[in-house]
């Protein structure tokens, strides 16, 4: 590879703690399935970090798997999910939602968010009864796709409109992380069980090798999500890979940490490139970020620095993506504003 | 947990090969989605131990799965999978298989093997079409669910058959490596990409952390089945964590050493067993055996030993599983047996 | 065609009295999708007969359509559907029940019922949480596909172990007719009100072109079910066709005067049969019969009959199937008994 | 109901041909399952319409049926269909293509029509593959759901670009009848069988009691479709009721008899509302018209006649749809422009 990546948040392993608390217990004997004792034990701790102790917490392997299970366990199958047109189980999961017989209903969305009006809207089209599917979740991710982050009174007002409305409101957190540590960001864990339904926490892009901890708040809810978990293949044998990284995650603050940094390198970068006047396709608010960039400075800097090209903007420009990550060296940041001084 | 846990051969974690190389490549940044350098490696190594570099490798976290994918990528909506009643598909799956839309055609099996007269069978009584479905893969496991491995004759016989009958012939390798290192066996790597149409190596069961290695021998099976592995929420961002794990297993014979270790403890306790007169439900022949006891020696046994009953016998007698895995020191075996000593 | 067919009970059109109401009604405009007067108006005459009305009422096109739908609304992912070996969901449709997700558990049954205790057998076996299915729903038909007649007493019993057990219990009434109306039976139609959760009355088989009434009796179990027929694709522009027949048949008792005429002309073929001292498969109850006949004498009657070969008895005999319905002739009973006394 | 319903095409019986035919043949034995002789010459005829004997024929009952057999019978569990949003299989099937686990990608359409640019977008924007489904079928209607009708040169621009692309291209005929009889039309039933891989014919929506035809031109595309119809519900018991009413609707030319009645009256209407100087929200080519009036117009409308309003254009204007049938009189669309001439 070239001088670094900026492509995403999942070119390295884990943390080295991570490791090594897999190689400290690699030998002790435990239940397989979930049933090991260091996934009981970061449950309580992720419970702690929640401040309730009502939600059930189940761990998989990936955000996809998360959204097949958590979707396809809490509708039936005239139920449709309601989500941004950028939204991942819309573009980018090769339709796993519909392979579990569910409709999406798309909003558009400039900045990868949904208000009460874009579902509102949807609602409003489908008022045919039966001719048409019934929309009964809402699925937002935080952050977003385009990394922006939803602030509390919006979380409160999707969550108000989505009670009204008898709907389900689940966030998808792959990179919940990002979210909560972001420098604008006014929205705590515990409100994230107060004002949604279901949710998860993304361990796979903020320093696991790979585990995503589903959170679900409402008992009614809770019901029977282990076979789910099982019938759609996400039942290690070895649950403790999962227990042992969400325990080393939420022992302490270690999750928040490796999140915060990622930010911070995401910033700085964002900080450099402003002070450039490079335009964002949207406001850099978290650990991804999208300046607008002519396209022979991009031919340029891809000779140096791996990136995906988000967007053709007209002729002459493009929008890059830079993600930066729990591992991200701020040396590498600093590398890639130097080069870019000398080309842009 | 108590002095030893034969309960199955994933209670401990990995390796200690596979824990040392994922530390060493830990920070080495790779391309996501099984793109990086190390699953590339592995899939090569891997072809050199099959003798063959035509079939087509993915891999996958666990067997399930495994199962989900191979059977829903392979079939048309009408079409059927032949599998032995204790079928690990059939009976521990949560209904995976029908959660795809595909039903399962069971045939009675004492041993865990399906033969060409099971099939036979089975076609000859879906004659009433289109009222039934269409009978179009058979699933065989090696070794099976009770332990047992098929010879390379009766891997033939059901080979041929399924050419014949245009059937497309699947085995599932949860235990492979049990099954190609097992006294009595006769298969060897490269029988199997030429006696089946698709297998997998199974890695969870045999020292990896996680992983199954899907290989697809027919060019013609193998279109779009990355589509497949992304869709069931499969495809890892971190594909790197299972591509090193593969790579460290076949870089040279880690694979079939752990296999072997495993089978050599599960003889000598079978060994034992036998000398004491103990009847097994099954022939015990690979790492899982199957003694019958008497029910108050069975409890004994309990409160010192972890292990599954598995099948009532009569009011006086159960039999229980026994499992050997490449982690079992020949320490535990000896202590089980001496204890059995003492209470039978 | 030969002589006289008793291959089933739909060779023929519809009863002359509703095909006279279809010309009568058929250019008065009616709102589409089942909105129509005629079937507001049968559905009420329904709950007449059902003396009761709590129940909802849908129609559809066949037996196999109502129970993709009924099955598929009431069941989540990951619960399972027991039924007979011999069910039509098991056996004759194509693994449509499979299709929409969902695993049949099946229980071995000599006479087509099932009883309590297959039930217990189903749950003490699926005792592995989370790694195997969730029985929900226990599907009975009634009559069974081999003509057998539930007595109230059974149903009772089935219905209480449903209960107890939180089971759905739903009955395939595609012969329901020939039940209620059977010699034996003591069943009566407000009984299956109380003693299931769904069923359906069979139209098609008893005088309809098409169209069966799906009775669901329980509320909870009611809601949304219309989303479900259309997207099974099962809601018709028409629904008038489907009304005005069922209109027809229980305006006053046409329904129950059919099934008897079918049941009557099986009887008096049984009873032939049984003075020539010709046993069968399973004792004849309705209008479905199974004699055992030498393979000679079904050669012969092959000639001028037709119907099923049911299945072989032994190198020399073989069970049969003869079917009468609303249509059979008299006189064709009497030359196929007659037919039969110069061959055997 | 009110003076006249211009609601849909199908809130009459049938042609009472249709009946007739129903009447005489009504007590003739038959085959079950489609394998009736009617059914048996009816697609015979169907053939001969095609000037084609290679397709295969299909009946079914209605559209939404169709959809769901054909889709899921010839997509991969990861392809998707491309549709135009107005597309009937996105709006207004309850999710049914989405519940057999296939994604739409639709396309923006302001006259219902879909072109090979459309397509080219869609295509251009799954190119990450294996992140997103693989666009494999595009579906078109004809005519359209707003009553557009394509022309010969629009189609083959279609299926050329389909080809060039490895696309099956799908055309649902619902209301096949409207678009080969519309004034503007230069598409003969043979040229869709060159130019489609399947279609079908609607015959609920021109003088039908229910029923389509599903024409699978290729021979590829054929195999194995009679399960798909079983599986999903749609095998009738009585086939006959299907064969016999495509069999009095192709006998000679009564099918394009009746859909060229029923755009006269549309094509009388639209012309009387044009005299009136009404415009159209899409210009009127087949049986349904959308002209835009004005609020208070449509409410003094709407107190004598049936209609539906289509969509609202701005305060003060909104769309309705007429639609006229093969069953609408001409002194039902003189009564309506007459109403008109009065509150207008």
């Amino acid at each position: 590879m070239k001088e670094y990546s900026f492509l995403d948040d999942y070119s390295e392993g884990a943390h080295p703690d991570i490791l090594r608390k897999l190689v400290d217990t690699n030998l002790i004997q435990q239940e397989g399935y979930g049933e090991d004792e260091y996934s009981r034990l970061a449950k309580k701790l992720i419970q702690k970090h929640l401040k309730n102790d009502a939600p059930a917490i189940h761990f998989v392997s990936g955000g996809t798997q998360a959204n097949i299970i958590v979707i396809s366990s809490l509708l039936r199958p005239h139920e449709s999910v309601i989500a941004a047109r950028s939204g991942h189980i819309q573009v980018h999961e090769a339709g796993a939602i519909e392979a579990t017989g569910h409709k999406i209903n798309t909003v558009l969305s400039e900045n990868g968010k949904i208000y009460p009006e874009d579902i509102e809207a949807i609602l409003s089209a489908h008022d045919d009864r039966p001719h048409m599917v019934k929309p009964k979740m809402v699925y937002i991710s935080n952050s977003t796709e385009v990394g922006s982050v939803y602030s509390k009174n919006e979380l409160i007002a999707l969550w108000n409109y989505c009670r009204t409305n008898e709907l389900i409101l689940y966030m998808d957190g792959a990179r919940l992380g990002a979210a909560l540590t972001a420098p604008g960001n006014d929205i705590r864990l515990e409100d994230i069980v107060r004002y949604t339904d279901v949710f998860y926490i993304g361990g796979t892009k903020n320093g696991a090798l790979l585990g995503e901890a589903i959170i679900i708040n409402k008992p009614v809810l809770q019901e029977d999500f282990d076979f789910l978990i099982k019938q759609r293949g996400a039942l290690l044998s070895k649950g403790r890979l999962l227990g042992i990284q969400f325990y080393v995650l939420f022992q302490e603050d270690l999750f928040f940490r490796l999140a915060r940094h990622a930010n911070e390198m995401a910033q700085l970068l964002a900080g450099n490139l402003t002070q450039k006047g490079i335009p964002f396709l949207v406001p850099p608010e978290s650990n991804q970020i999208f300046p607008i960039l002519p396209n022979a400075v991009i031919s340029g800097l891809k000779q140096k620095f791996h990136f995906h090209i988000w967007r053709k903007i007209d002729e002459k420009y493009s929008a890059i993506r830079l993600v930066c990550s729990w591992a991200t060296p701020e040396k590498a940041v600093l590398q890639l504003t130097g080069f870019l001084d000398m080309i842009y």
